[in-house]
């Protein structure tokens, strides 16, 4: 495995792997790799020759008195799982390398960007989809694979694939749990014991959400309403959307006759966490 | 010469071409096109095996009440020139092919694109990035050219390909003029032959400019005022601005001791016209 941390020696890394058609698949992560990432490294070996992990923390799509600073950064151990996952190149660029200078060019996508987590994380999303095209056009992938985790991100970035026709296939993986049902997120390492039994509960709304739905709910209100009253009684979690979304226009939901996205964003002291589960009126409780 | 009208006939045309290192050239253009096209084809065609031509006037970089629909559209007189000067392809895309759906993604370069046009034409900028973004995904050429005319547009594209890394060479091509000195646009069709009499005075006043920086003038002011002065005594042009700028910043030079560009934007009735040229300080005359 190669590790490149500039774009001139990942493009060269890259040219001998690219010939006779076979196919790169990129890997974007913001480093602190965990079994998540791993799933997604898997997926990309399954149909790509050459599979290649980014790490890289963006500080563009960090406001001001977001965790850029505090963001778990440990490079050494990602290099190694990536090198024993099978990763064929690492590209671990410093800020300066992807920004060498005020990066006046931007790639927005107007309307998914301000829902959800938009509303409070000003900017956060034209930070995103302006890293991955970056991204995209350094690495030049045939395919890239998003984590459904952070659900808003990948139809961002689905759309702005569609919209200025990057020539590369968006392939979507499911969001990896722990045992005790919580999604794997760089984040969760800021929880001690007790936050993380508070954590805990957004998944098992999500959850709750889910099987209230197979069982026939189609009123999103009621679901709301049941997740929202499960989140409220924590004394520790604080609550910033409980949203039912269109799986592709993230639009708000009234009614779940088709499969749609629950999303949540809550806050277990300074720590925000997001999770998101689909609602599938199709499925049938067996 | 292969014409296309669909991004998957383009790309099924390319491909063969693509082969063995050899390089595409692109050349963005709306159609109409004149001496200044051809002479961008001829220079691409220079350092690159293939050449493509597109041609789409692009909705999206035109504000309500500007041209759109009245701007001049001559296709098959545009094929048949690109067959004529050598272009290997042609792609003219339906608008609906370009933007099948509301074009939520843009690409924006922010500072650039508010300065000389983009204070009266808001948007249009954004719109011009981003249908070139589009079209650099769709066509993946090597290198892209510009003229030296719309010298705003090259200098946003330049910083746009920097800044998202955009594995494209863009090269720009001077203005070509007609042997009275006013620069060739699509535009010029709009215009009588009175009229005309008034937009040369445009190309006038940014060549005695010229002239007397060669002269050893270095005061911009001096310089804004002649150049002011010759356009405002014209009964018909109506000056929108006239300026001195930084060649790749955009922004006001007052002293012109490195080489500026002046760029001008005026109006002979509801034509809207524009023109720039070098300010040279180390040319000294002869």
């Amino acid at each position: 495995m190669r590790t490149a941390h500039t774009i001139t020696d990942l493009r060269k890394a890259l040219q001998p792997l690219r010939r006779d058609g076979r196919r790169v698949g990129l890997v974007p992560t913001m480093g602190a790799l965990h079994d998540g990432h791993w799933s997604l490294v898997e997926q990309a070996r399954r149909s790509c020759e050459t599979v290649v992990a980014s790490i890289f923390v963006n500080p563009l799509q960090f406001s001001p008195g977001e965790d850029y600073e505090a963001y778990p950064r440990v490079l050494d151990d990602d290099v190694a799982g990536c090198a024993q996952r099978g990763c064929d190149v690492v590209f671990a660029p410093a800020p300066g390398e992807m920004y060498p200078s005020p990066p006046l060019a931007r790639v927005a996508v107007r309307g998914l960007s301000e829902r959800l987590c938009g509303r409070t994380r000003t900017g956060h999303f034209d930070g995103v989809a302006t890293v991955v095209a970056k991204l995209f056009n350094v690495v030049q992938p045939d395919a890239a694979y998003f984590g459904e985790k952070d659900y808003q991100q990948l139809v961002v970035i689905r759309r702005m694939v569609r919209d200025l026709n990057m020539p590369i296939d968006v392939v979507s993986c499911p969001t990896v749990r722990d045992p005790d049902g919580m999604a794997l997120s760089s984040r969760n390492a800021y929880l001690d014991a007790d936050q993380r039994s508070h954590a805990r509960l957004i998944s098992a709304a999500l959850y709750e959400a889910v099987e209230s739905v197979r069982s026939g709910e189609r009123d999103g209100r009621r679901v709301l309403a049941e997740a929202g009253r499960r989140l409220a009684a924590d004394p520790v979690l604080q609550v910033e959307y409980v949203e039912i979304v269109h799986p592709k226009t993230l639009e708000p939901v009234a009614r779940i006759d088709h499969p749609a996205r629950l999303c949540v964003a809550a806050r277990v002291d300074a720590v925000r966490l997001i999770d998101n589960m689909l609602l599938d009126p199709t499925e049938r409780a067996e």
